[in-house]
């Protein structure tokens, strides 16, 4: 099973987005959790901005609810704002707990500016657009978890203390998840512009969109391997 | 129990908008319901509208867990988009398939003047205000069929083919919600406007919006008791 | 000149809403205003709720500015805005002056149903999508008194007090601003959707839009007709 | 005359930002326009990047004016983006060709992650909170720029080439703006939270609104200072 089972468009969005995708998927922050080389500090920071991101990208997948057109996509999206508030976030909280993280401290993360950046573009995008806009701003986040997850766990000869991050992400749970989403973006396209969505100017500013929030996530990485800035 | 316990705003958002909430609780739909007297032809066309206005009402919901401003505050507007969209609907569907409105049916159906009236303002309230206008303008139908459910169980001497429907609204699930949304709202002026947040012009504000919604309420009563206009 | 000056966007969009344009052009209100036989006192219901319209309306443009993707889209919606804010409004508090409603009367007029539900409809359909979606909504009230303007300023054979409410409307201030809102419309839907936008689903969810305004439009006018309601 | 005659909201806001505060108002950046030591293509970088800027902060004015909730507030809101668009904005085009800036090279700019995190801020905050959260954004920059304006030209001894900036700043329309909007935002909030605003929670979550844009104002300016990041 590749990521390309993610669906068209954001085989599409990936191909138009090739340098930043690359900056993003194969980050430095990336590798240290394939092959352990990640300082365990920098991982605890980036659990800490991770708490306080998910709470916006739980807002902006309910904005996303908002916005739907269909009863299908309230459903998919609905159930993404669910899953993260009442099944990640509690999760979150446990892995943080395990390090020594306590909710409070959660908490009171002082959210970093590339994380800031990152989550305000995305709802921004939501606002001001429609729901083809907040699924191009998401999909980097989603979809790059999964294929993150899977060439980690293909990869995966070395011993890294990220095991548990990367089997996570390679998990069927969350892999059936990213081919929903995925499923759930083409529908999306096809119902609002037709079959050939793509050789339309709405597709090439969604690729703009898609290409801005992978740039952002690379941000969000490199965030990660500066605690102390 | 009384619908009292619904809260502390509700009580003087009811008592603020007196004349239009007894036009609302006891509105001759109501009664109907109560006695029996409702023709069935208006209960169905009550049904029918009312998917239509249950997926807007969700997308409300959904509005207000984007807006939200903490945790338990998403957290609950998350549960309630979930409870519509994934039990409530679902449940929706059955029912009018036992009086023989198929799926196709519902969602062929036409929207009226008076649900579009009261779910867009409901929506613009939402996005053109914030967490506290999107909860003054949900109350009236949340904590309103709360209320009605209630009483119509307690004068329930009456045969009524529509026993149902009030003990769905009359029963500890949906009581329970109602408290729970009740204390929602009491928490949320709290966090924003302190202990003495019936003594601000906000306040008044939002009464304003309870008004409103109460009226648009009345109105969907109103166009229950006419299918045919 | 005739009103498919206004546009390639309005043509289509009145062809597609054929009995609902009917309805709204050739309404019994816009007859008496032509005719002359409309009552005074429906006038001045009409001006009274008018104003509260014109505040909606105005906010309606200045998201339509907010959610612009270029700058000649951003000054065309500000324009508009500031042409209402600065001009059209006190202009309307003028000829209510002059009819003997005074401005804290105006500011205390009670929003009527049919007001509502048109101007939340306009704002909601604009914060849910995007600058299309406002545009498909606001377009029948801007064009559509532009061609009700022509028409019966050509007709104009008729003695009628509502001559000067004819003669802005049919003036050239007013149509060309109308001329300027069909060709932005038209620039809006090629820049995203190319050249045939007339073919794409998410075209015929924009005449659905467009329908849906013009019945709120009809609903206004009924509304005019009775003012004690 | 000193900036504290921008009203009493914005002297508060400054005293709880006091740090970050100093970190913008005092910025090298700022030094460096007011003794000429600024590096021309710093300058230019910045008058870049402000071109972006300006955009995104046109329609979040636009977007103040949706959410206005009286006509004063309105007027105000859509007098500045009138302002922004139609006088700021071809100015700026103006001060850019002097510069050697062409049109197209200034609509090509690529914008930087700090000024897409400022914007995106202040756009959000507005789609997610009201009035007030958006007037408690936007007033760092507009109010700042007046504080830094009329202390770089009493301090102005130096020769600088950057003399035409501070006076824009300093002069007395742009002075006189800035006493408009901050008696506007003391309006607004006497208006919706009574006299005695600055006890209440709204309050602080408002102070942490300016605090963050405040920051990214700072972080604005140091992006400023690195035109090849």
């Amino acid at each position: 099973m590749t990521a390309s089972s993610y669906g068209k468009a954001f085989e599409l969005w990936r191909a138009a987005a090739q340098d930043e995708w690359q900056r993003y998927a194969h980050h430095a922050f990336v590798q240290g959790l394939g092959d352990g080389s990640l300082p365990h500090e920098a991982f605890l920071h980036y659990l800490r901005q991770d708490y306080v991101f998910l709470i916006h990208f739980a807002r902006a997948w309910a904005l996303a609810a908002a916005k739907a057109e269909t009863l299908e996509e309230m459903q998919a999206a609905a159930a993404t704002v669910h899953a993260l508030v009442h099944i990640e976030m509690p999760l979150h909280v446990e892995v943080c707990a395990k390090e020594g993280i306590s909710r409070d401290e959660l908490e009171a993360t002082p959210e970093r500016k590339e994380n800031l950046a990152y989550t305000r573009y995305v709802l921004e995008a939501g606002y001001s657009g429609d729901f083809l806009d907040l699924m191009a701003a998401l999909a980097p986040c989603v979809l790059g978890y999964g294929e993150i997850g899977l060439r980690l766990a293909a990869e995966g000869a070395a011993e890294t203390p990220y095991r548990n991050w990367i089997d996570t992400y390679a998990g069927e749970e969350f892999q059936s998840a990213c081919r929903e989403v995925g499923a759930l973006i083409d529908a999306a396209l096809q119902r609002r512009l037709g079959s050939n969505w793509e050789d339309l100017p709405r597709w090439r500013q969604l690729c703009g969109r898609f290409r801005t929030a992978t740039e952002l996530e690379e941000g969000f990485w490199a965030m990660g391997l500066s605690p102390d800035a």
